[in-house]
């Protein structure tokens, strides 16, 4: 009886020990394959809290003070020490790999030995004036050599001498304004325009185009001067001997002006000079608003209407040449500036996805600078820098995300995107097939007012819940969240009751990525008040008095709001990278599309009759944008329902995600500039840096408003809406069902 | 003790019962995740062995004798009648879902009431000779209406008259030989040239070039008849009352003329008919070799050499004009052929991948004939219906493959591969990122004598390993497998001990998906012993002589070839549908690249010393292939230890292998040709149908040989070098870690 009672017992025992260790099983069974993600999803969101919290304002100051001590234009030595110093960190913050790869670039000195300026010169060919060869140089800087002199990269070499004749912004419109109004003819003249509104390598075409041996740009007050703000150092405005350096190029997305399609390798072939890209034919010279008075204010002419009229004390008469004394005087450039073929060095820094290392999401802001580039690019760069020392420190503790991120660096974006657009050229299959996202990190901060940010439609929910998860850097607004502080303060009233986002537009190092690529883009920095704030991107913009300094006294003195934007680019990498489902919303695509189609049939509508007559109608791309509708609505439906435990039903909606924003590509470009590829968001050819979506469509319907053969342009309205048409068509298949 | 003992049986009883249910569950477990794909494996390759035996000489035999009772041009009622027949069969059969898929292209038909033809004119303007207005028609199709005559679809329209000069072929070193060598200037003259060599639409454009106002094409004995055979319907040679139709475009891939680059819907936009591409400006016409004698025989001129002389009993004296009793006598082209936007059919049939739906494996050929289409297309339609029956059959029995499997019966291929074209327009982005093969299906049979294959060379191992699974279908060949039968007549002796497969060339549909997409693609089909049969394609080649009878008396009548090649194709796809990984080959790739290297290298050093004078060097080419012979070297070694169980990883390398074929694409085209984009295999400019591969490097090589500015030309050899260089690096990379 004992030894059968022990044998019960020990029969009990068996049977219970293997009942617990079946029911574990049980257990461990259901819990594995159902939802292996759920866990993980959780553990994402705790990281992402600790990865956002790690960015700290104090560190972004200090990077940014090592990376502003010394000029680091593109192509120089200091550029390089700081590429290779960068890379170092990197390595040490934990990245799997750093390298730097270089490409050689066609790009634009002045002659160390013969400076560049603008003169008066007499009857008898006396220089009688000069513009200054420098900028004053702010305090503290004094000693520092190496600050390269104002002028525009990519100039024509020469000294071509006449009378100038004013032109406002150098637009389109203001040519056709003069030539066709007032009756100017600009053909041998040199003309003199105020920065802003447009690219100033737009300017320069126009210029080219109607027939002007030279053009100087200058800032004008009225442009680069706040109101009720002293200039720099006391204040933050731009000083009167400041100016705007910046290229000239017309690249339309080239990259490299003498690689264009192709990387700048050794082997590569490259076009002669005279072949290059988007090289300007005629000197240009970029002068402050001190030295703009001397040229302005002797100038004879008509006087303009007061929208051609800056914030100087001289009448902006338009000329052509000078009156009184200087009537018999001319004005002549003197441009020494040479081409050169230089190596630049991006640093590429990589986190191998732990799950789907061939899907890329990637952090990308430009290193070289005109100057110390306080504001353009570092502000930008320390907050990349902190972002990756929060990963770095997130793989130290057992984190690594499902997909791949890749840190950017890069060299010449001030050339004409140059190191950005040669490595897309260089990795563009890969890209093109793997690319998730391209997160522009450019200058951090333009502006003390509330946050910017410009994407791509798809990305708008996910900024929304990024900026809701990160909180106001404003004084006085403690416990708000960054969302609300800019929902106050910049709302998208005419959208929707939430911040406003706006387009993507150009001039930044995500062009090869998004409007040449199709990869889904966006960028985020800190910015004016629009509304009460009229001058043109920031006063000290491209001047040697973008210094630390600026930033440190005026700009964000806590480094909280630079540290907020770190948080919202770093918010957004993470989640891109590391959520199972891409955060991409089609249905924000949706409704994108569906308003700029309303926009741009209003622009025609203009000419309602014209349309009638030439048999133009925009049926075709209302029923594409309603089809796509109903694909991102069914699209989003299956999303739903989807087995999330499946990883191949997974990656096939993630690839569809991944892919949509790839079918507004047109391998065929827009007209005459084949790294345009995007259909919806390029930049039109008469505004290059905002614009109409349909970029086609915007383009031919400008011609209509100032060509000459109606029907020709008609013609070319409808070809562009086809192509729009078919495009959204093309991309709402994308979305329904993958077989 | 009974209780207890009850109690105790009770207990061992359960502990039985569970210690049985948990080490079924313990197996259960293990046997899940580990290897869930090589019980399905073992599958797969019973399927395939069903899937291949069920296709039967018989039922090809049948659906041949449906698919060619009446003529069946693209554009017409009964073509429509044909396409509506299909998609019911292939919905009866099985498939998914088959729909037409219909396009408005430009298409060309005679004049009904204003026939085509080609006289000689006396001198007082009497038409003393007039070719014959249609072929005899054959015996058992008396009554058959709607037989188009002989003509060359896109003609210009025009009557021109003229002396009459013979070019040979028609080749560019025709023309050269004549203008440089002959010294003969055929500017306003008419010429007469032999079908074959070259495609008939580089025939035209070269008569175009030279000046010429108009081109007769006739098919000389010497390119269409084989030695010892009758004409038929006595053997299987062309009649001399026979001639060639076909179209004479110079499309470049570009698909219906007036749509370029996109889909021609109704919404879309229309070029003019004078700014579509590639029609020609000057009239055409095609005669057979008894009209020719009429014209030929009276030539005065020069003899010329012997490679110029065809077969007939005429002197081949080139002109100009005619001699003797028709010395003033002139030639005139009496052309009324149309040019007409009309309506084309696809028909798309799908299998539904089961695992990946979105990857997708494409069978496609096309349906429109010049008349009854007995070999050219439907052979291998009736191929194609069998293959898709068989598959019906499959999916009855529960088979499902991975992959999603697309059957395509292509309208308008006559007319310029359009509906193939249409569709790879109207689908492209789908296509560039799900398509995993094309395997085209025109012509299944033009010789008696073994397998034809044309192929990317990632498809060498596939087709060995097929054709080693299909039996020989020769007479006194049982037992043997298609691969050696193939082997013994064929051997790639300068390449390996295997069967010879050749580069994939041009005019079939598979362009659009090879050449401008990028999509590994592969044809096969039974052919002529090249070795000895010297004619051109096969001698009734686009006569009215296409019929049923032809094939069943004298190509296959015991339709074991069509079925071998049946088998081929359908294997192909078969395996490519449901392989786990997917069955292309890296390593040949790497071969093949090396192979191309050295030939086009050592064809430039045949200008060595030109070479050096302008540093033309293949050192970056020869780097860059050995770079992809390394990446695929270490690529094929990860595969050997991936885990298939794993569905990411086998994903991800499916994704490599996949996109492989994608990197040769170059966005910006050839130049001047923006739909040849691939830069390996894309027709020469000078040779439409075969040629070398890296055809940029090649067309500017051959301009050297015949150019005037040889610094220009080296300078673009150079550059042809740089982009292919680039392109094979870039393929090289996509190789590597995914990461």
């Amino acid at each position: 009886m004992g030894t059968k009672s022990q044998l019960l017992q020990w029969i009990f025992l068996t049977m219970i020990v293997m009942g617990l260790f079946f029911f574990g099983f049980i257990i461990g069974w259901f819990a594995k394959p159902e939802h292996p993600n759920s866990e993980k999803q959780k553990d994402s969101s705790k990281f992402l809290k600790e990865f956002l919290e790690e960015m700290k304002a104090e560190n972004i100051r200090r990077h940014l003070r090592t990376f502003t001590q010394l000029p680091h234009l593109a192509g120089t030595e200091q550029n390089l020490k700081y590429a290779k110093q960068i890379q170092k960190e990197w390595q040490d913050f934990g990245l799997d790999s750093v390298d730097l790869v270089h490409y050689d670039v066609l790009l634009s000195y002045p002659n160390k030995t013969q400076p560049n300026y603008i003169s008066i010169v007499d009857s008898l060919g006396n220089e009688i004036f000069k513009t200054s060869l420098a900028e004053p140089v702010p305090e503290g800087y004094e000693d520092v050599s190496d600050i390269v002199p104002p002028y525009n990269a990519f100039s024509a070499k020469g000294q071509p001498e006449g009378e100038l004749v004013y032109v406002n912004y150098g637009r389109t419109e203001d040519f056709f304004k003069l030539e066709r109004q007032m009756g100017i003819n600009v053909t041998g003249k040199i003309v003199i325009v105020r920065y802003g509104k447009i690219f100033r390598g737009n300017k320069v075409k126009n210029a080219m185009l109607s027939g002007a041996k030279g053009i100087i740009m200058f800032s004008d007050p009225a442009d680069y001067c706040a109101d009720g703000v002293q200039t720099y150092p006391e204040g933050w405005n731009l000083p009167g001997g400041g100016a705007q350096r910046g290229n000239v190029l017309n690249l339309n997305g080239a990259g490299d002006p003498l690689t264009p399609g192709y990387p700048a390798k050794e082997y590569t072939y490259r076009y002669k000079l005279e072949e290059g890209v988007g090289l300007p034919k005629i000197p240009v010279h970029p002068i402050g608003y001190h030295d703009a008075i001397y040229l302005l204010k002797n100038m004879g002419g008509q006087i303009p209407t007061n929208n051609w009229k800056g914030a100087l004390n001289v009448s902006y008469r338009t000329g052509p040449g000078f009156i009184n004394d200087y009537k018999n005087f001319s004005v002549r450039l003197n441009i020494h500036t040479n081409n050169q073929v230089t190596r630049i060095y991006n640093v590429i820094g990589k986190i191998r996805g732990a799950l789907e290392p061939d899907r890329y999401i990637i952090l990308g802001g430009h290193r070289d600078a005109w100057v110390f580039g306080g504001i353009d690019p570092m502000s930008g760069a320390a907050v990349v820098h902190e972002t990756v020392r929060s990963a770095g420190l997130l793989l130290g503790k057992g984190w690594r995300p499902r997909r791949t991120i890749i840190f950017a660096s890069w060299d010449a974006e001030e050339f004409g995107l140059q190191g950005s657009t040669e490595w897309a050229e260089d990795n563009a299959k890969l890209l093109q097939e793997r690319a998730v996202a391209y997160i522009n990190a450019d200058s951090a901060i333009e502006g003390m007012y509330t946050l910017r940010v410009d994407c791509t439609p798809s990305l708008h929910t996910l900024v929304y819940d990024i900026t809701k998860q990160i909180g106001s850097p404003e004084e006085g607004e403690e416990g708000m969240s960054l969302y609300e502080s800019w929902h106050k303060r910049d709302n998208w009233t005419d959208n929707r009751d939430a911040p406003r986002i706006s387009k993507l537009g150009s001039g930044s190092d995500f062009e090869a990525y998004f409007i040449r690529l199709g990869i889904a883009a966006g960028r985020a920095r800190y910015t004016k008040n629009k509304k009460t704030e009229r001058y043109s991107s920031y006063p000290v913009y491209h001047s040697v008095y973008e210094t630390f300094e600026i930033v440190e006294k005026f700009y964000d003195p806590s480094f909280r709001r630079l540290e907020a934007v770190a948080r919202v680019r770093g918010g957004l990498i993470f989640s891109l990278a590391d959520s199972v489902v891409l955060p991409l919303s089609v249905n924000e695509y949706a409704n994108s599309l569906s308003m700029y189609a309303v926009s741009i049939s209003q622009i025609a509508e203009r000419h309602l009759e014209q349309m009638q007559k030439y048999g133009v109608s925009f049926v075709s791309l209302f029923s594409a944008v309603t089809n796509f509708t109903a694909a991102a609505d069914s699209f989003h439906e299956r999303l739903q329902s989807l087995n999330k435990a499946d990883p191949l039903q997974v990656r096939i909606v993630n690839d569809q995600l991944m892919y949509l924003e790839r079918a507004f590509i047109d391998p065929l470009g827009l007209p005459g500039r084949p790294f345009y590829r995007h259909v919806i968001f390029a930049p039109s050819s008469h505004n290059k840096y905002a614009g109409e979506s349909f970029p086609g469509i915007y383009d031919a319907l400008f011609d209509i408003e100032n060509a000459a053969d109606p029907e020709k342009s008609w013609d070319e309205v409808k070809r562009q809406i086809s192509i729009a048409s078919f495009t959204v068509h093309a991309a709402a298949i994308t979305l329904t069902s993958p077989a």
